[in-house]
C-alpha cells in the first residue's frame, strides 16, 4: 500500500501549510527543463502533503465535485486513477517551444504523457495525473450537412465522410499555471499576482501567499479543447497551410443559437474552413476556450443584455462596450495573453488563415511569435439579425475587417431588437 | 465614498479569518426567511471584510478571472456594478417553495431581484450583486429549421417565428450553497462536508472550517441556465402542461456534434417538445447544467473514451460504466441531489412530460416532491451511430425505456467504433 493511499482522514486540520521540513518525498518542478524527469511531474495529490508540489487540485473547477463525492462517501479518499488504455491516440511534440519556460506558462507540456514518462514514480506511489487527454472522434453538425447540400463542402471519405461527419483528433487541456511566467506575461510582480489571486477570490488558497516555493497553481477554472482536422503533426509544419480559429465559449449561441451574437455561425464557418484546409493538403485547428461571456460569466452577460436593450435610444452599436463596462468594470476579462500557449504546445509557428476578426487575439498570437497570413472575416450572410450591433461595434473598436469601419454617427444608427 | 470603495490594498494579509469582533456592519443571512430583509442579502465583497457574510466570491469559477483583472490593473479593486436597466425581463415568484429552507439550498431565491429588494442597503454602500439574471432572446437552431421542413413543427408567429427562430426567456443562475442544507441533502454532517470541501480541493477556503458562523458558500463552479418557452409564470400552474428537460453539459456533443453520445440530439428534441408544449397552451423548460463529462471534466472524459475503445473486446455496452469507474473512481459525479432546486425556484410542482431517461434525475425530481407524468425517450432515429453503446448500457442500468432492457450477453454484443 502506497503512502498516497490514505483512506482515513488525519485528525488535525492544517489551515495553511508551510514547506515540509524534509524534502525527501518532494519531486520539485523546474519549469521549462527539457528532460521531463528534471522538469518533474505535477503532483496535485490532496492526501499526501509531503508529495504535493502545486497549489490547488486537479480537474479545474470540477475539483469541487470531487470533494462532494468524497463528502458523500461515493468516492474513497485517495482514489488513484487506473490509467490503463487511456494513452493519447496521437502524439503531440515534443517541440522546442516546450523548453522555453516563458513560451508556455499556463499548461503542462508533458500533461498528456505522464503515465508513460513518470511510470516509475507512479509505480512508487506518487499520484500523478494527466492534465491533457487526446482522443479521436467523428463530429456531425447540421451546418456541415448544410454546407455539403450547398456544395461548399464535398465529402472525401477521409476528412469528411459521406454521412456528413468529419473526423477529428480532439484534445482536452486543463490549466496548469507557472506563476512566475503568468506574472511576467501580465507585466506584474509575482507576489502581487499571488496576492490578488488570493484576496480577490475571497481568500482562496492561502498557499498562494504562504508558499512562494510552490510555483505551479492548478486554478479552478475551465480549460481548453483543441479540435484538429487532418494530421496533428502537420500543425508544426509551416509548409502545410493551417486554418485556425480560437473560439471563446458562448453557451447561448454555441449550443442554443441565440441571434444576438455571431459566435456559433463563426465557429461553424471556422470548422468548414478547417475541413477545406485539410482536404487541400493542409490542416485545421479549432481551439475552444471556456471563457463564458468574456470570462465574466453568464449572469453578468444577461445583465448587460438587459441594460443594452433598455438604455435610452435602444441597443445601439455606439454604446455596445459601455454597457459591459458599467456592469463589470471592464469590457472584457478574457485576457488573451495566456491563449497562445496551446498553439505553441501544438508546435504552431504559422497560421495561414486565422478565422477570427479579434484584434486582441491577433495581437496576442503574433506578439507571441506566431506568424499570421490572412485573416478570415465572418461571411456577411452568416451574421444573425440581432448581432449586427455587436459586429459593427467590434469592427469600429479595432476588429479586423475588409470593409469600412463605421463612425460614431453611423454606429448609433445600428440598432438591435428591443426586449 | 462608501466603505466598500477601498481602492488601495490593506498592508497586512490575513490568511484565515475569524468572526469580526463587532457585528454592527454585518447583515446576517437567515436562510429560508420569507421576508428578504430578514433573510438578508448575500454579500460576497472581497474588499470589506466586516460586511462579507459568505465564503467565496461571486461569478463562480470566473472569480479567478476577476482576480486576474485586478492583478493586471485592468479593474480597480472594489469596483461596484452599475445595475441600471439590468432588472429581470420577467418576474419569477415568489413561491411558497422559496420559504422552506430545505427545499432550495443551492441558489438564492432572491438572487434576481437584489437591486430592487436591497436598494437601501446598496445605496448605503453594501456591495450586493445579482446571482441570477433574467433576459429574453430569440434562438435559431438548424435542428428547429429541420423540424419545420419535416413538418414536425409549425411556426405560429408567437413561440416559433416564420424564420425558424423560437422566442425564449432565459435565466442564468450562479450557485449559492447554504451549507447546512447541502449537508442534509447528502445525508452527511455539516462539519464533515465543510472539511471535505476544504481538504479535497487542496486547501481551498480555510473559512470553510474556521467560520462555522458563515453558512453560505459561493463555490467556484459553473451554474445553470434555464430556457423557458411560453410564459414563465405558467411553470407554477399545474393546469398548464409542462415539458421539461434537465440537460447536463456535454461540450463535445452539444457544440461539436460528437457521435459518441446522445446529448445534442436529445437536447434539440427536448427543445422541439418544449415549443410544441407552448404552442398547445402549455409551457416548456430546458435547464442546462454546467457539469461537463458527468462533472468529471473533459480530460477524464477523453481518457475514458480511449480506455473504452482500447479495452479487450472493444467498446462494448457491458463495460460502459466500468471504464469510467476505473479512471475516476465513480461512475458519475453529477449529484442530482441539488438539481431540483431550480425547478422549485421556478414554482414547478408537476412535470407533465419529462424529456429524460435518467433514473437519477427522475428520482431526484420526484423525491423532492415534484410529480412527473410521462417520461419521453429519445426517438430511436436520433441516436447517433456510435452512441448505441452508451444508451443501451444506461437503459440496462436503470434508465427509463419503453422497450426492453438488454441482458449482459446482448450488451456485450453492442459495440462501438474502434479508434
Amino acid at each position: 500500500m502506497s503512502a498516497d493511499d490514505t483512506s482515513g482522514r488525519p485528525g488535525h486540520i492544517r489551515l495553511t501549510s508551510h514547506p515540509p521540513a524534509s524534502d525527501a518525498e518532494l519531486l520539485s518542478i523546474q519549469w521549462g527543463a527539457p528532460d521531463p524527469l528534471t522538469r518533474g511531474p505535477v503532483i496535485g495529490t490532496v492526501t499526501n502533503r509531503l508529495r504535493r508540489n502545486v497549489i490547488g487540485s486537479h480537474s479545474g473547477a470540477y475539483g469541487i465535485y470531487r470533494a462532494l463525492a468524497v463528502a458523500a462517501n461515493a468516492l474513497p479518499r485517495g482514489h488513484r486513477a487506473d490509467l490503463t488504455d487511456t494513452r493519447p491516440t496521437d502524439r503531440v511534440g515534443p517541440y522546442p517551444q516546450w523548453f522555453d519556460p516563458e513560451r508556455i506558462v499556463s499548461l503542462d507540456p508533458f500533461g498528456a504523457d505522464v503515465a508513460e514518462i513518470y511510470a516509475e514514480q507512479i509505480a512508487a506511489g506518487f499520484d500523478i495525473r494527466p492534465t491533457i487527454a487526446i482522443t479521436q472522434a467523428h463530429i456531425d453538425l447540421p451546418e456541415l450537412r448544410e454546407a455539403i447540400a450547398a456544395g461548399r463542402l464535398v465529402p472525401d471519405g477521409r476528412f469528411l465522410l459521406d454521412s456528413g461527419s468529419a473526423r477529428v483528433t480532439k484534445i482536452a487541456l486543463e490549466p496548469v499555471w507557472w506563476l512566475p511566467g503568468v506574472a511576467q506575461r501580465f507585466g506584474v510582480v509575482e507576489s502581487d499576482l499571488r496576492r490578488a489571486l488570493f484576496e480577490e477570490t475571497g481568500g482562496m488558497f492561502p498557499e498562494l501567499v504562504t508558499r512562494s516555493d510552490l510555483e505551479v497553481f492548478l486554478p479552478p477554472i475551465g480549460g481548453q479543447t483543441a479540435y484538429i482536422f487532418g494530421e496533428p503533426a502537420d500543425l508544426a509544419d509551416t509548409g502545410k497551410p493551417l486554418s485556425c480559429r480560437v473560439h471563446d465559449e458562448c453557451n447561448g449561441s454555441d449550443v442554443f443559437g441565440s441571434d444576438i451574437c455571431t459566435c456559433r455561425p463563426y465557429l461553424t464557418h471556422g470548422i468548414e474552413e478547417c475541413i477545406r484546409s485539410a482536404q487541400g493538403g493542409g490542416v485545421g485547428l479549432i481551439v475552444y476556450c471556456r471563457k463564458e461571456g468574456r470570462a465574466l460569466g453568464e449572469v453578468t452577460k444577461f445583465l448587460v443584455y438587459n441594460a443594452r436593450k433598455r438604455q435610452a435610444g435602444g441597443d445601439t452599436a455606439d454604446n455596445y462596450f459601455l454597457r459591459t463596462e458599467c456592469v463589470a468594470g471592464v469590457q472584457d476579462m478574457r485576457f488573451q495573453e495566456l491563449m497562445p500557449d496551446v498553439l505553441h504546445w501544438l508546435g504552431v509557428r504559422r497560421i495561414h488563415r486565422l478565422v477570427s476578426m479579434s484584434n486582441l487575439k491577433y495581437d496576442a498570437i503574433t506578439s507571441s511569435g506566431i506568424e499570421v497570413g490572412e485573416r478570415v472575416q465572418i461571411p456577411d450572410e452568416l451574421v444573425p439579425a440581432d448581432a449586427r450591433v455587436e459586429i459593427e461595434a467590434k469592427m469600429a473598436a479595432g476588429y479586423y475587417t475588409e470593409g469600412e469601419r463605421l463612425d460614431l454617427d453611423t454606429l448609433s444608427a445600428i440598432k438591435g431588437r428591443g426586449l
